[in-house]
């Protein structure tokens, strides 16, 4: 009586099994690992120049088309920038719409949007599409049909709070995120259950262990990282250009606990600064099956002005790797304690393998490539991306942190120029991508300056907490973008390639040695894994801040990227601000994109084949 | 001491030699004949296959991207839907965005707008680029650097007026015309000089005589084209069916003066019918320069409903020439007398020769295709573009008046269904081809039926004055549109190709006799122009409702066209109506439409080369 056995409609690793085949893509950046790497191979160096457009499909929306189409089966799938529709794309039948989600979403949560009208994509599982809604709204639908099968609301809009983040299905499990690091929001992961949308559990960022989910075995492999502080001075220099040193591991206080609370020191806002301590969310998240361990990291500490909240800040600017299933964080490792410069830590930690060992490298806004050993959290590697980075000197990687060069240490009401990077990072959201073949990263680069002014500004729930004036500019380079190639355990560039704007497009790794991203001057490019030599370029309908991806159908290889320029580099542009200091500082620095794009940039789904 | 003699700046015939330039594109229908036909021939049947999108541009406007670019020189410019934003691309330096201008509109404008937010695109002419905003508002900008050199008032919105025709320059004035058909506006045609955009005259389309310009020489060859009612009753039948007699030649009482008056017989709106008759000018002008006659035709009469304007309601439905001088009418011939469907006749008219005669085409909304001799007015050919069109069962050529199937006359509360074609007609604005090269006229179709039921309604000034519910459905083909091969002298398709929508693209013909158009489900195609096979085919990102275009550029032919569906048969659909009535009636008919195109439709501007 076998056939009578019931088994589970949604066995815990089909969906791994799913990521296996390259005709698919389906999860953002293609798995768990989140390598953003295929091993198709039909589009290769040789006959490259023949890619060309297949189709396009213009979305009907504005403004930054972040994130990538997923394809699974012969559908394809994709969500727009606000009011984030969602479209299925039939890929046997040319292209027809077989269903279409429209949500309703109070217009007025875009203005709540730090960094632009943006969302970063789909999520798939368990035959279900999940759209993260830009006002808080997580909601499944049938993938077969777009009936919503459940929804749940995530963050409070009334908070400031607000969701641009992809979710990412993990086995039975639909994780999330949060925005508002620019409101003040104390924010957290939340893990749904699959199937019903039921919370699982969440992690805040900051505020008590309780909270933190944070137990008595966290960072055992490395207890310095639960320091309570790693700076001699606990503001982290003063007005005065004082006391600035990292303290050495034998100077250092630890394990501590509830650091999410004690490294919130006064002065600080009208509560207690971890309750509106910021610690966004909203990146890219990672999942290694056979530890159960989910990676991602956490924003910077709100307000940008550092001297209201002396201390490191934590739970701030850290990468935490958790458990599925408990949310329960295994390790926790700050990059930026006390953040002075709003370098949000959220970007994506690809997963890989070398010598036998499981790693994890991230490649953060701070200008450092970081490696570390993903069971661990031991940090292995922590070098600067490109020398322009000047704001520490180095990091020590036995205790993991940043010497500070206190010339470029920010302070209420003092202007500090030429700070490299600038607040966006030698890198942002875009995520870079991992070939197991080459073993090398392919990271998409912004090389911008800044002047930063902290200035005192008062919390009000729901308004924008900022607390810095900022002005962005080329770096030295004197362009404001780049493309590299990185090798994860030398901490060294294998090729540098300069672009004139910040490259805001995710990286595609293939297994022809081809790799693809796109630019704010509307290109989509190929370039050669080893050299970085450009081999291909098409010049789609707006700047690229989407992720371009590569899949099979009926024996076809295709490459396919939204554009559709927004995000911070190109809110500025989308808005119409002219004022250099608009758009939290981008407007300056990148106003030249008005010249290579419509205002405000019109959305497109872009596929190439041979 | 001839250097000294001061030349004009501007010859009258500048623009017309720039028009035998190929490699340019400088008015939007290519030339004062409107022919929409290029003399480039390296795109051919044998390597169309390899045809192939070369860049595209999103405009970051939805909604419906009518006419076309133009390329002058080494520069391309276009218009986007509103609010009319105007782009200058650089062909020599990567389509770089030389300038752009964006009107300033108030928004409340669309509302005003009955078919869409669309615009047919720009001219240019003496070194100045011409839009005309949606607004009624005529610019001229430098071409070189877009700074506005003048800018005047066409029409007034207060009263529903509107603009979105394509203004028009022919030798030293820029034509532009006036919608409201809707809205009861008293329509006119405006000439303004080139230079500093004074008026140079203006001719209404109802009323009298002085104000349509109309003098003692009209119609002189063709005098019965002025007789006072062309139908035995001349309210066009009555309710119960009553008479409804084409008059024979014999009958007619001609010619008669201030026929734009006394053609509007009791009962009527507030005021006498013609001083808010419509007469719309939407539409494409030609231009003969040798007789320096401008072709253009008016639209509906004001209201829908027929039963309220008994009589022929002169001028609307006319084609008239005009003098391009003084703007006074040598002929006008009425197309629709006593028009009870909305068959607008703004449709364009093509001059043409053959056999040493100087010849015009029109193909009317009302499903006839004219052949006219364009000194005279003296119809030679007036034949059905398709059999299902029943409203008429032919047209008098000694008379030139429609024999009406009392079976399909309208009248107030009575939904008189299976009318062919639907009011939006065989062919609305979307303008043919004409290719002198196989002596056809390439022609993109509707293949739509309705029922209509003319109500009572209202007259306030600046609010819709409709006065029929509609609702519409594929003709008897199955399906809702086409594209024909047309002999204008015959009268007679060569060749006829269905199409799943409605064709709302115009068409273009080029001398190696590949013939372009773009459909409502995003295709761009390409055919034989001697046997309408299919020869190429690419899937653009939204609904075609622009005109495509060539052009060369060093050396190379491309293909360009505007793309993001709009216009009537989009209306429903990018305003998200379900109704089956609503969009006046277009909702129903063409609600497939979002199975294939995102709603709104985004506009990108596609370029295509080899
Ligand atoms: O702190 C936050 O809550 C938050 C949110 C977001 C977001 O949700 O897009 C960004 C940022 N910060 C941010 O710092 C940042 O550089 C940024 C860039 C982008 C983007 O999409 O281009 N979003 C965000
Ligand atoms: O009577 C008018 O004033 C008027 C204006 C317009 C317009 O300005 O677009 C259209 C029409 N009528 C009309 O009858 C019609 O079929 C139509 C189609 C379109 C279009 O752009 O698709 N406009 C118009």
């Amino acid at each position: 009586l076998i056939g009578l056995v019931s088994l589970p409609a949604f066995a815990a690793d089909d969906l791994e099994k799913l990521m296996q085949d390259d005709n698919q893509w389906v999860s953002q950046r293609k798995n768990y690992a989140s390598n953003g790497y295929s091993k198709l191979s039909q589009i290769n160096k040789a006959n490259i120049k023949n890619l060309k457009a297949a189709w396009t499909f213009a979305t009907g929306v504005n403004r930054g088309h972040e994130g990538a189409p997923l394809v699974i089966g012969d559908t394809m799938y994709f969500a727009t920038a606000f009011p984030n529709n969602v479209y299925a794309l039939d890929l046997n039948n040319e292209e027809k719409i077989k269903w279409s989600y429209f949500p309703k979403q109070d217009p007025s949560v875009q203005a709540l949007l730090c960094c632009d009208n943006v969302t970063r994509g789909l999520a798939y599982g368990d035959g279900k599409i999940f759209l993260q809604q830009n006002d808080g709204v997580l909601v499944a639908l049938d993938a077969k049909t777009g009936a919503k099968v459940w929804d749940t609301t995530v963050v409070d809009v009334k908070q400031g709070a607000t969701t641009t983040n992809a979710p990412h299905v993990f086995k039975d499990k639909v994780i999330t995120g949060c925005s508002g690091g620019e409101y003040g929001v104390r924010c957290y992961l939340t893990a749904y259950n699959i199937k019903d949308g039921s919370i699982a559990w969440r992690a805040y960022s900051t505020g008590p262990d309780t909270e933190v989910l944070i137990d008595k075995d966290f960072n055992k492999d490395n207890p310095h990282y639960s320091a309570l502080s790693v700076y001699e001075d606990v503001n982290g220099g003063n007005k005065e250009g004082g006391s600035y040193k990292a303290l050495p591991k034998d100077k250092l206080k630890f394990p501590e606990k509830d650091l999410g609370v004690k490294t919130w020191l006064k002065p600080q806002a009208t509560k207690n600064g971890w309750e509106q301590g910021g610690g966004a969310t909203w990146g890219w998240y990672s999942y290694d099956s056979a530890l159960n361990l989910v990676y991602y990291s956490t924003g910077n500490p709100s307000v940008w002005n550092p001297d209201v909240r002396p201390g490191d800040n934590k739970w701030s600017m850290t990468i935490f790797a958790r458990d599925l299933d408990t949310g329960f964080a295994k390790w926790g490792y700050q990059l930026t304690p006390h953040d002075e410069w709003d370098f949000d830590a959220v970007n994506e930690t690809i997963l890989w393998e070398a010598d036998g060992k499981k790693l994890a490298s991230h490649f953060d806004r701070n200008g450092f490539g970081y490696t570390l050993n993903r069971e661990t959290g031991k940090l292995l590697v922590a070098e600067k991306m490109h020398p322009f980075v000047n704001w520490a000197t180095g990091i020590d990687l036995a205790t993991g942190i940043p010497h500070k060069d206190p010339k470029f240490s920010t302070h209420e009401d003092v202007n500090v120029t030429g700070i490299c990077p600038a607040a966006l990072g030698v890198k942002d959201q875009q995520p870079a991508a991992y070939s197991p073949k080459t073993k090398l990263f392919y990271v998409p680069l912004n090389h911008v300056c800044m002047d930063y002014e902290p200035v005192e500004v008062k919390y009000v729930a729901g308004q924008p907490w900022v607390g810095a004036t900022l002005s962005m500019y080329p770096g030295p380079d004197g362009v404001m973008g780049g493309f590299m190639a990185w090798d994860g355990l030398k901490g060294k560039q294998a090729w540098y390639k300069k672009e004139k704007f910040s490259v805001w497009s995710g990286a595609l790794a293939t297994a022809s040695d081809v790799v693809f991203y796109g630019t704010l001057d509307r290109w989509l490019k190929a370039v050669d894994a080893k050299s970085g030599k450009e081999l291909w370029k098409f010049r789609v309908g707006s700047g690229v801040v989407g992720n371009p991806i590569t899949y099979g159908h009926k024996g076809k290889q295709y490459v396919a990227v939204l554009s559709g320029i927004g995000g911070w580099a190109g809110v500025a542009m989308n808005l119409g601000l002219t004022n250099d200091n608009d758009g939290l500082g981008a407007a300056g620095g990148y106003k030249e994109l008005k010249e290579w794009n419509a205002a405000p940039g019109g959305g497109a789904l872009n596929v190439f084949g041979l």
